[in-house]
């Protein structure tokens, strides 16, 4: 079992980017970020006239033994009835991707339930639910290799089947604190800098969170990625990292949503530093974790709209400036044309 | 000739669109800014389940007599070329708006030539260009009025054509300069806050811009919006004031652009106060004075890509939040039905 190949990017067709960028009808660089993510969108393709054609987001849904200690608001069965919303059409990331153009799919990486079968769901539970963290490995290593094969399958399939970006959202209660330990060893940052009130918390809640986030994160010195996975990590988080290299594998933009995202991503990254140059950071999440592992990865996100909520609502929300992204490249003038008159 | 009558939102319904957001199936707020955008949408429709079907996004175009004094780095005659390119739709905001779903129309409020007819051109023209703010008033009293009626209308008519959403752009060479004085009085703010680089100056260029503005507000004192607006406006800026008095009128959504757009927004809810509240600003733009006109304002804008393009480029790419923002109160399950338990 080998991890998918990620090519480099060609960096040489970076001048060729901006050189066409600054040759249309407008001020050179007068569309700020916007010609940054078309340069990105250029280079990911290795294309001076790249096409965002079709986004397809998915929700990998998770369970987590954490939630035994008490670290999240919300009961782990939630995360069951939240599958059952997003396939139903009615949920927060269901209503935001209609109004963007983005297809949503689910991805049943690890829910604590044997979930009927579904056409918008891909059946890929590793386990149900995982191991409670602050007491043992959350995952075997098997597991985590199996769940980010798993993962790249599902996003190189997506690549064949004709998504030109591969967005990356999520469920899975309790995840947050999982993504906070996986950030704690591979950004790497203080474990306090980690946590925040995921979804929704008291207090008292957060409080608990982090006295089981601690627990965790005494058990182990784990730092290797796959370590970290294992030990820390979520079926969903682990899957979402194997996606990310098959993305990048496949050359395809990956639009990355909120703190959970960017910390399976972050795993990815640890594993192959080249994924870095095929994503695209959606959102900056009011959770408290975000903007250092955004800053520990030197990348700024499109949006920031406060948004906590995961699901990938914040890269559906983003996904129609990649489609707009492209276009400058594509469907703007030269500014040799209009100096020549135009009718 | 009177303006038209701003109808003041019914703030009675703001706790009950709450209430709604509140009780869909996600941690209340967990959507952040999107929640307040769709709390804005509502009370702007004034109802309980809003819709965002049709974004109509007119580009105000005129020229302006201040750039004999050399304030502008590009000549007046790029405002008619880019007209042109408006029409062809191969202008910048062209590709930004098919990408966002939004439809483009030109609006010749004051472009110095005779322009062909065009069917997504309204000729609207108060006279060709503005005269030299920095040796007489630019324009009249008589044809500032005439622009606010006209743009009024020009709203209106969108309204009743269908358009959800009436966003302003704009393209006039030497508008940047227009806009600063409008916000130097209007705002009020010191005037060298209100000056900045435009779509593309070097520093002796700057320097000319500051001197030309700096004799023009040296000229008059005037302080009323409609003195401001003869004093120092452009044809386009006034007939923008009107049509966001014309939206407002109609109860329709204003998605203002950048710089020059919030100066003319600004000067209309001078006139009009309750305009303020039909106001949805799209982008932060990297021209220096617009966050302090913002402040002044007392608003935050949606993106924050350093755009300093105009045109309706940063309308164009918020258009379709607006859709998702509406799309939560209408599509999002309530918490109780999955409490209740989903499929």
């Amino acid at each position: 079992m080998a991890l998918p190949h990620v090519p480099p990017i060609d960096a040489a067709l970076e001048p060729k980017l901006r050189a066409l960028l600054d040759g249309k009808a407008k001020p050179p660089g007068s569309l700020g970020r916007l010609e940054e993510l078309a340069v990105r969108i250029g280079l990911i393709q290795n294309r001076l006239d790249p096409r965002i054609g079709r986004t397809d987001l998915y929700v990998f849904a998770g369970d987590h033994g954490l939630t035994q200690e008490g670290v999240s608001a919300y009961p782990a069965a939630v995360t069951i009835a939240m599958v059952g919303l997003f396939l139903s059409g009615r949920s927060s990331v269901s209503a935001l991707a209609k109004a963007g153009g983005v297809h949503v799919r689910v991805v049943d990486a690890g829910v604590d339930a044997d979930l009927p079968e579904h056409p918008e769901m891909i059946s890929a539970k590793i386990r149900r639910g995982t191991r409670n963290a602050a007491v043992e490995p959350a995952l075997s290593r098997d597991e985590v290799l199996t769940a980010l094969l798993r993962g790249a399958d599902i996003a190189r399939e997506a690549a064949a089947d004709g998504a030109d970006v591969i967005a990356l959202g999520e469920m899975g209660i309790g995840n947050s604190s999982s993504a906070a330990l996986v950030m704690h060893r591979l950004a790497p940052a203080p474990l306090d800098d980690c946590v925040g009130l995921g979804t929704g918390h008291d207090a008292e809640g957060l409080a608990r969170k982090r006295a089981a986030i601690a627990k965790a994160a005494a058990r182990s010195d784990a730092a290797h990625p796959l370590d970290v996975l294992a030990e820390f990590g979520g079926c969903e988080i682990a899957m979402m990292a194997g996606a990310a290299l098959g993305a990048a594998s496949a050359r395809r933009v990956i639009l990355v949503d909120g703190f959970i995202s960017t910390a399976a991503v972050l795993a990815a990254i640890r594993l192959e530093p080249a994924v870095l140059d095929y994503c695209v950071f959606a959102h900056g999440s009011a959770e408290r974790g975000h903007p250092a592992m955004l800053r520990a990865l030197g990348v700024r996100p499109l949006l920031d709209l406060d948004l906590r909520l995961g699901e990938g609502t914040g890269a559906a929300l983003a996904a129609p400036l990649l489609v707009a992204a492209a276009h400058l490249l594509t469907d703007v003038a030269d500014l040799a044309e209009v100096v020549a008159g135009p009718g």
